[in-house]
């Protein structure tokens, strides 16, 4: 294992914070031995479900970003509020979808993007189902309508940018490698 | 196509900007018509290399992630200075590896993290390779080494949580996609 760290850290401030998120700027001495900044977004580590049905279809949700300002076909999931991650994979998962699941695996504890950011996706396959109507109302706004997908419909959607969302395509690999295991 | 905006923006602020990201905080009104806040970090498009040679075998280079302290096996790539993928595509794989490549596919555009970040990822395709020495010396420092893996090894590193880097792990599923079809 490689334990150097090739810029020091000698100075850390907040210049932006809101209830999800936390943008800090560090002063830093970068591996050429010259100072600069480091611009770093914190926020809460996210979930992402794979919900499985005994065919072995995925459920996909229309979703819409804001950040994108688009609907989007991606997995359930979300933000956490800082509790524990297979906590806020139920609840992410009854609230976007009202799917209840017995069976729950960890597949995996991802980066979102470690250039700029702290967050870590928990990956969850979920199985043995039951459909109930506790979808929140909440949610109907910004999760228009969910269904499961056979894995090969899910590829021909990728395929064609219908799915193009990294996040739930780091996830559906997990999931397919689990499931070819 | 659902063209509803549940969201509604009605001001925007630049609350943080470095020479790579820009933070705003919009005000909006939400889908249930009460006020509040949405902060969105805006950056660069970038770019992520399935280095691919004639065994099959991806090139992953081993690379320091400030946000993370820590050393992570990945895909080359990077932020992009705003210039076409496929040349901040070409740029990146010299600068951290020395390899030149003849053949360049785009396999995807991707949404790296679509609650909080514009950012999309360009993921290519890269083959017909030369080694060269052309590698960074200032590169050096922050990628240490790389090597090609046969897939099967990927997986195994992937499993065992060696390859935990989501941004890579959208770009090898989109290239196992092509290679498969």
């Amino acid at each position: 294992m490689n334990d150097t760290h090739p810029y020091k850290t000698i100075a850390s401030k907040t210049v932006y914070e809101n209830k999800w998120i936390r943008v800090r700027e560090d002063k830093i001495v970068r591996p050429d031995g010259k100072e600069g900044i480091y611009g770093v977004m914190e926020s809460n580590d996210s979930v992402m479900v794979i919900v499985l049905n005994d065919k072995n279809e995925v459920y996909l949700i229309n979703a819409y970003s804001y950040p994108d300002q688009s609907w989007n076909w991606e997995l359930p999931g979300g933000g956490g509020d800082g509790e524990d991650a297979v906590i806020a994979s139920k609840r992410e998962l009854i609230e976007e979808t009202g799917i209840v699941a017995e069976d729950w695996t960890l597949l995996g504890k991802t980066r979102v993007c470690n250039g700029l950011m702290t967050e870590r996706q928990s990956t969850y396959l979920a199985r043995n189902l039951t459909m109930t109507d506790k979808k929140e109302v909440e949610d109907e706004a910004i999760v228009s309508h969910g269904k499961f997908y056979p894995l090969a419909t899910v590829h021909e959607m990728i395929e064609q940018g219908k799915i193009n969302d990294g996040q739930s395509l780091a996830g559906l690999y997990l999931a397919e490698q689990w499931l070819n295991r």
